[in-house]
């Protein structure tokens, strides 16, 4: 694992705490980081937020701006489809 | 179906543009609406948000607060759990 800091966790199929521990670790030296999921990873994306949120909340990290959107995507087929995105920012209270 | 008219659409199971047309029905009666999701759901009602904003990006309607939080839960072995939730609240532009 790299130890360079990075403002932005990518959720993918690790698990969750996985996340939670990497979030963390950039916000010892960042005052905000972005955690970004795209389609099914969405709902676990929010419970990362959530169980930083909730774990840290006299510490504390704060849930900050939350922004949805899509992107296209090109499928195996060739065809494009649209996906969803959301992107969460941590930020120290 | 009934036809009061409510603030917000939970999303369930439902196929995606059910949930598309019962917002768009609402929002021609009332200036906000809110879509509400927890768990596996959550990453419909960002769809639901999206394809709402894509498609009346001129006419138009916008996306505005989100927030995000967690509710417990008792499972059916008597455990509390946490689950997730999003509120994605559709707006007149």
């Amino acid at each position: 694992m790299s130890t360079e800091t990075r403002d932005t966790v990518f959720i993918g199929k690790k698990p969750l705490m996985a996340y939670v521990t990497s979030t963390l670790i950039q916000l010892a030296n960042l005052p905000t980081v972005n955690i970004k999921a795209r389609g099914m990873s969405i709902g676990r994306a929010v419970d990362v937020a959530q169980i930083i949120a909730r774990k840290t909340e006299n510490a504390g990290y704060a849930i900050g701006d939350i922004k949805i959107d899509s992107e296209s995507l090109e499928s195996q087929d060739g065809r494009v489809r649209n996906v969803s995105t959301i992107e969460i920012q941590i930020k120290r209270n």
